[in-house]
């Protein structure tokens, strides 16, 4: 070879390093460690027959040009779908109709849409902290000036966030998980719901809520969306979360004006989502009584591993862990005082188990005392094994060698 | 609302205009139009049973995380997949190995990936003119400087792109589509495969070498990929037109040193391909018996109704009308001289036949007297009422409402 073609490398691809996800990823062919790593739903979550029924009948259809499933299809969506989810949309926020709608290769790829069609380099763009890893790394992608704002047990402080509005902030995006955190389990509060969209409206800008863990919830209450109470807010849906995440369907509800550019960016990108892992998306999504069902059982099943997640902890740290019962999805958050957790992730490794640091979910990447434990993917019987290795690890000398 | 959101649009959203694959895909939608225009597979060249099947088997397989087609997964694809598609390639480029592929959400975001992980705004891309708009697109999108160079029937005329070279032009990357090109079925030749390799060495360009329909040939000869001749080229193959567009399974092999950066790109645009779909297609893809049949069945089908388009343009246009009999893929390109065919493709429509113009495939999009036709999609009874409309519809005066 005459070149070495990564001197052909863009400026974007030259400072993008290697990500955290991706390696976590790699964790799952090490069957020794007990990973809290992830965000993997729970094997038994995953309703595999369902979606066989409905694979099954989507590839027996037949329409003009052949199986629907099958051919290409619009970069909007299949309408069904779209009709579906918009009224599952208004139902919540009094204003989706299906024109609004866009589904999306997962919402990643929504994230990363909404990056492109908002952000040129150097606008500003708020994100939580600590927050979500894929829109913090798609938003640096992008050469946004990110800005973090606090959160506390109510989600992002929007009181912090105002002050920076006022102080003359002006970001295109504010971005924020509403129910349930990546990574903190917290949940944006009613009244924070209205002030963010009152926010928008005042100083314009568009929100971002990105909810992927909306229907896992412990307790029955059910608060309205960003999108409620803004034209602003763009609501971004999943069903990673809730089905499979290996069909990677998503989706997004905003405003038509910028729905019609993200449908143009998202046709250059990769033209249209999956016809077949939407049409089974659509089934399964349409069967109501099915998925009231499953819902129920999803929550049960995940309560009940974040109070054995949550009891393990207390059990094996006793007053050496910062932590409390989380309220839906699946991470809790935990501080471990006086630790530097990205120095504490091999010895963990080393001892059998897994989690994220709390740095990767920091603008800044700086050593915290923090990390994430998922209690989603692991059987009860292993989530104490895992808090005793965690604990063990903590009261661990660190090896020379590392 | 306070404001108007397209306010709030990044400098790139603001420039892309609408597209004319968008607006062809949703004439499907009118049942009463023959359709010439979308490249869309024939309805009985999608194995649905045989995807049935395969999915039926990857539904009821299990893991350590569950059904591992429904789990999340690696960035770079299945493993399997991946060893597969290399074993495949190596066969025909002598040097491609597992670590060299990355699975991709259709052929279209490989396209995009490259050119997020090339281009910095102002460098130089060559594409074919005509070529294919997917790529005008995203090269455009990513504010890259387009250069043109002409086709003939043997490809792109690498004699023009060396001309080109000495005279300073220093492109980052040459994209062609190989075999039976989109628009023009044109096929490049094995000595230019060579030069162009040879210009990629000498030069320091990377080759993109786009091949969907590879094997879609209606004779017998294979030719060698470009990057047999060189490892600055990048190989992009798809399932959309062998199995089904709908599964948005594609894939590249390429350099290591650019596979790395691409991995990252796709991992922020969205985690990675869907599972669910990669496992039905390396099922399908594994079972050679079943490929060679389908791919024969193919072969057959598709150059018979090349033939049967071609013959029905000669009856219906006699000398009105330059074209050539093609030697594999979905298209067949048309020069109707004196016509501006964009003012025709309305009159067309309103005839009852839909087609591409010719100045969709051009960079500068200047009307042409050239059109793409499809004959890959309609029925061997549809073919020639369909070249009857389109010779009336050139006979037609133009309505004075148009």
């Amino acid at each position: 070879m005459a070149l070495d073609p990564t001197s052909l490398l863009s400026a974007r691809a030259r400072t993008t390093g290697s990500s955290v996800i991706r390696d976590l990823l790699r964790l799952l062919d090490d069957p020794t460690v007990l990973s809290l790593a992830g965000g993997l739903p729970a094997p038994e979550a995953m309703p595999a027959e369902r979606l066989r029924v409905a694979l099954d009948r989507a590839l027996r259809a037949d329409g003009a040009y052949g199986c629907p499933a099958l051919q290409y299809g619009a970069t909007e969506g299949v309408p069904a779908l779209r009709a579906l989810i918009a009224e599952e949309a208004c139902a919540l926020d009094g204003r989706t109709t299906h024109d609004d709608v866009l589904v999306t290769t997962g919402s990643q790829q929504a994230l990363d849409l909404l990056a492109r069609v908002l952000i040129d380099p150097g606008d500003v763009a708020v994100v939580e902290q600590p927050g979500y890893l894929g829109t913090i790394q798609v938003l640096a992608g992008a050469a946004a000036r990110l800005l973090g704002v606090p959160i506390d047990d109510d989600g992002m402080r929007t009181d912090v966030l105002e002050t920076l509005l006022r102080d003359g902030t002006r970001p295109k995006l504010v971005v924020v998980v509403p129910d349930f955190q990546n990574p903190s389990g917290a949940r944006l509060s009613a009244e924070r719901r209205m002030h963010l969209g009152a926010l928008a409206e005042r100083y314009g800008f568009v929100v971002v809520e990105d909810d992927p863990y909306r229907e896992l919830r412990f307790t029955d209450d059910v608060l309205p969306p960003v999108r409620a109470h803004t034209g602003l807010a763009v609501s971004l849906g999943s069903s990673s979360k809730t089905l499979a995440p290996g069909l990677r369907v998503g989706w997004m509800s905003g405003p038509r004006a910028l729905v019609v550019p993200l449908t143009r960016a998202k046709q250059t990108a990769d033209l249209h989502t999956s016809t077949l892992a939407q049409h089974a998306v659509h089934d399964v999504m349409a069967d109501r009584p099915f998925v009231a069902a499953h819902l129920d059982h999803l929550r049960t099943l995940y309560a009940a591993r974040a109070d054995a997640l949550d009891a393990a902890l207390a059990e094996a740290f006793g007053d050496g862990i910062e932590h409390r019962a989380p309220r839906g999805g699946f991470f809790l958050w935990v501080r471990l005082p006086g630790a530097d957790t990205n120095a504490l992730l091999p010895q963990a490794i080393g001892h059998g188990v897994a989690f994220v640091p709390g740095a990767a979910f920091s603008i800044d990447g700086r050593p915290t005392d923090t990390a994430r434990l998922s209690f989603a993917s692991l059987a009860m019987r292993d989530l104490p094994t895992a808090a005793q290795r965690l604990a063990r690890a903590v009261g661990s000398p660190v090896p020379a060698s590392i």
